[in-house]
């Protein structure tokens, strides 16, 4: 299993009235990481789309939990790893540390979709395709 | 069981390159409803702080399901209702629609603290006040 | 001159450490009123760019000055108004207010695009059209 | 007169609809450039108010010019001067770069301020203090 790292520095606007991270920062950071990630395989959700028409990772789900406090100035890695594939989705787990100290841990499940033959505007999952799931063993 | 809703304009900016909602904006309106919920009952962040010694409100989970995407210019209610109280915890239940339509739904654990008596820049869990509970009653 | 006036309650996340508005929100405000704005005049951005191919709103420049502090739980009137036309741009006004108070006051300028008939991923300033500069008479 | 340099990758969210960074977090990038060089000569917002009661860099005043997309994906650098001191504020200028291409441009108004002896919940402007003028000679 691959782990892919997003390494970032908390900003002062990344912090709330009480001085530490406003906890949407953290989703915010997860989906950051995943696109380091698609990117790293040869994935980024641009070329991807443009060349295998696929959309990567429309997100079905998320989870968070919050294990520390964070704050302004601290530098933060982002781990990222797909932990399980199904037919038409898969999940990306996340663990945000500073140094030894685990702050955050969470999950996104997210799929790989088309256009939608009947309308372009809309989107449909595709099942996983095994090019797609190959890049990430 | 109360609920409040709270009322919102999706902007362009909260908007990704795939047009839709970024799904990080769904977890800041949860918890710009859950604030708009603390101050209904007469318990906002700064006045609870300052008048009980209480902090309304620390996270400890959240999580969020996306059911149909959102996109610039719909208007969202976020309705939230406090779903489970246990002992130093309480969970908000959240669903986010366009009229008819659910667009997203999910739940957050919350705290409530009080500084922490041996080092006030840290705070620590209270057990759920009656007096905060009873608000929501 | 028509006045646009589209009205925010500010977010606990809206706020710094320093417990008021981080200003660059103040910058999302004057975007999303932008975009409530043309859509009061019938030229939404997805709308206008399929219907007339005019990409609606480009920005140049923005610039804010910051008169009185904002924090969480405040409703603000964010008000605004296309202040100058150019040739290939228009300068829109803004004023922030809480009641009497006035807390940010800035413009922005902005244009009207077309993809580029050389590259479609680029885009490329029109001559204001008549018919768009006629909506704010 | 020193620069600061502060390297960040433009996430997906960090994008709108258009594809291109959503113009105000070119100012979330030009604070969090602010708090860098402040922290760089030992003028954190935090230790600074801590130790010597100053408040670091309360803003006046701020504005961008933006002359070049940018988009997820790319790593840009966003370089800091303080280019001006005045008796009251410093103005800080701006230049984020990817590569050789400029992609936008700014300065930002800030003051030193004190908690105002008549009511700590709000801020005075100092004279600048030397001691922090001279940390960026």
């Amino acid at each position: 299993m691959k782990t892919f790292v997003h390494t970032l520095l908390v900003g002062f606007g990344d912090c709330d009235p009480a001085g530490i991270v406003y906890y949407p920062n953290f989703f915010r950071w997860f989906d950051a990481t995943a696109h380091v990630m698609f990117a790293a395989v040869g994935c980024d959700w641009r070329g991807t789309k443009r060349e295998r028409n696929w959309i990567v990772g429309p997100i079905v789900d998320a989870h968070a939990a919050f294990r520390a406090p964070a704050t302004h100035g601290d530098t933060l890695e982002v781990h990222a790893s797909v932990s399980q594939w199904s037919a038409k989705s898969f999940r990306v787990d996340y663990r945000i540390v500073r140094g030894p100290v685990l702050i955050a841990e969470g999950w996104e499940v997210r799929i790989v979709a088309e256009p939608h033959p009947d309308d372009p505007s809309r989107i449909r999952a595709l099942p996983i395709p095994d090019a797609f799931r190959a890049l990430f063993d």
